[in-house]
Parts: structure tokens; C-alpha cells; sequence
């Protein structure tokens, strides 16, 4: 039982890393479309999240079959349970990357991104990226130090907000209303995602030291 | 066993009606306090939310107590984690009251939403207040076909949102910049609200019917 509980564990951990990994290359190829813009690569990230959803749907039913079948309790129950939470925050940074590679694709021929918010935007696609490869690399190989990191990796999320808002508030702000609200838009699409990988940091955290991060 | 899980189901659901009924609360008060505009009511709103947090970690722990003890199967295994699910879209909700409470606050005196966008922000908190209305009355009363009856609720809101980019985008808006990205903000707050308590209702549908709504 406990080698099949373990077994199972493992396959379950492989489809999360999966999910991670898959929602990091959505998020850069819809950086890419938006920056380009490209809106085959925008089309193909909008297209692609049901593969998201996909390994979604099978994270839920695996969850599902080892309760089921294993009644896991204490710490077991407990990781069993943040793996279907880390599940719901990847399927929701697949939802996010989509958000942005459809407003590449709204704009398109035309670029969402004006050239005074490229640099910004730019530098939160990095952070993001950042923070899902990280996630990706707890989940392959569990670290409590670096599962905590990811909360102060996203701090400079924060200063890159207030940033882009100086930007789109300034006087010399000349693109109007409507690239404005595309630019704080594309900037909450960011945050969020990284929020979503900072909790499954803390989910991770969690796993492998038995106690919240907070 | 069987007795002391029904009562043990009973005491979630009613953690899950409370949920519904703080959101619910939170996000008319959080309007009150956009249109009136009132700074006090914000910082309630804004400082009332860690109750619903409070509210989620019960139901959290007392879905891992259901489980640890109970080792439930089937559609009992699959009403518990659509209570955990439940439990994560209400406590969302109440973030979302949050930030339609922050935008209030950041503003003060001022009001954040120009009178050209008081009725169709009005709108929009009128069909999020109903769709987290019925989803509390659903759960105290449970009804595949009212749960259902949450999607199509929803659709008004896309028009709604199709109708504030109308107003922030014309040629008469003569607010700015930053006035219509709060706009735009506030729109997507409203949105998301009604979103989970949309995916709170599929929660609902399946535990009634045991299948999926699509």
C-alpha cells in the first residue's frame, strides 16, 4: 500500500511539474506575441490552455483516486490536498497567459504595448517567468528555502506595478485611454500570475516542512 | 459513522452559507462605499475581510478533519472536495469586495467613478449581489436547476462590461487616464465576482446531480 501510495505520489508530482512547466512556456510565448506582436503565436497560446486544462482535469482525478483509494491521513492527507491546490493556481496562470495573448491578438496588426511600457512589461514577463521556473524546480526537487524564496522574488513585482503607473499616469503619457487601460490590464495579468506561483510556493513550503509559511 | 458525517457535512455547508452570506455583504457595502462615496464603509470592508479568511481556513480544516477521519468515497468524497473548492471561490469573492473597496478608499474624498459610470457600475453590483444571493440560497436549499441557473444569470454581465468600454472609450469621456483604468479595474472586480460564485453553482450542480454541468 505504502509503495503504491508513493507511486502514485510521484506521478501525481510529474503532472504538477508538468502543468508548471506548461504554463511558463504560455506565458513567455504570449510575452512574445504581445511584444512582437505576432498573432499566430498569440492564437496558438489562446488555443493551447486546454492542454492546461487537460492536465488540470487529470490532477483533479488523480487527487480524487488516491483519496479514494489510499485514505490517506495526517501529513500524507496534507500534501495530497496542496497538490490539488497547486493544481487550481497553475490552471489559473494558464487562464492568465491566455488573458494576455489575447490582447495581443485584439490589437493585432497592431501592438498592445506602446514603446514607453515595453521595458515594464518586459521586465514583469521576466519576474514571471522567473517565479514559474522556480515553482517548476521546488515542485522537481522540494526545497523549503527556495519554496519561501518565491514571496520575496515577487516583491519587485510590486515596484514594477507602481512603475508602469507612472508611466501610464504621467503628462507625457500620449496613446490615450484605451492602450492605457490595455497596459494596467497586461500589468494586473503579471501580478497575478506570479501570485499564483507564489502560493504554490507556499503549498510547497508546507509539504515539505509540515508547517505554513506564516 | 454515517450519522456523525452527515452532521459533519451539515456544519460545512453551514460555514459555506455564512461564506456566501459575508461575501455577499462585503461586496454591497464595498459599493456603498464606491458610490457614496464613504471612506468608513471601506475600511470595513477592507479590514472585515480577514473574518471570511478566518471562515475559509474552518472550512479548510474541517475538510481535512472530514477526510482524515471519515476516509469518505464516491459522492461523499466528491461533495467534501466540492465544498474545498467552494470554500476557495468565496474566499476569492471577498478579495474582490476588497479591492472594489480599496479603489473607494484610494480615492476618497474624490469618487472613483465618474456619474456616466455610476449605472452601469450600479448594474454590474446589482447582478454580482444576485448571483452571490443565489448561490448562498442554493447551498441553504440545494437545486441542480437554480445552480445551473447561475451561467445564464452571469451573461448580462459580459454585456455590461461590453457597455462600460463603451462609455470609457467614446469620444465624450473626459475623465482621463486614470479615471478609466479605475473603471476598467472596477469592471473586472465585478466580473470575477460573479465568475466564482458562477463556479461555485458547477460545484453545486455536481454534488447535486453527480454530473458535471457540461
Amino acid at each position: 500500500m505504502r509503495a503504491e501510495f508513493q507511486a502514485e505520489l510521484a506521478d501525481l508530482s510529474g503532472r504538477l511539474v508538468a502543468m508548471a512547466d506548461e504554463v511558463r512556456d504560455a506565458m513567455r510565448r504570449a510575452t512574445t506575441a504581445l511584444l512582437a506582436p505576432d498573432a499566430e503565436i498569440a492564437e496558438g497560446v489562446i488555443s493551447g490552455d486546454a492542454a492546461v486544462n487537460e492536465l488540470h482535469k487529470e490532477v483533479e482525478e488523480q487527487v480524487f483516486a488516491l483519496l479514494a483509494r489510499q485514505a490517506p491521513v495526517a501529513s500524507d492527507l496534507r500534501l495530497v490536498i496542496s497538490a490539488l491546490h497547486m493544481g487550481a493556481d497553475f490552471e489559473r496562470m494558464g487562464d492568465l497567459a491566455k488573458h494576455v495573448a489575447k490582447t495581443a491578438r485584439r490589437r493585432h496588426p497592431a501592438r498592445a504595448v506602446p514603446d514607453e511600457l515595453v521595458s515594464v512589461i518586459r521586465d514583469m514577463a521576466n519576474v514571471a517567468d522567473r517565479l514559474a521556473g522556480k515553482i517548476g524546480s521546488v515542485l522537481a526537487n522540494p526545497s523549503a528555502t527556495r519554496a519561501a524564496e518565491l514571496e520575496t522574488d515577487d516583491d519587485v513585482m510590486d515596484e514594477l506595478q507602481r512603475g508602469l503607473f507612472v508611466v501610464l499616469l504621467g503628462a507625457a503619457w500620449k496613446h490615450g485611454v484605451e492602450f492605457a487601460i490595455d497596459g494596467a490590464l497586461l500589468g494586473r495579468f503579471y501580478e497575478r500570475y506570479a501570485d499564483h506561483a507564489v502560493n504554490a510556493g507556499h503549498h510547497m513550503y508546507f509539504i515539505v516542512t509540515g508547517e505554513p509559511l506564516h
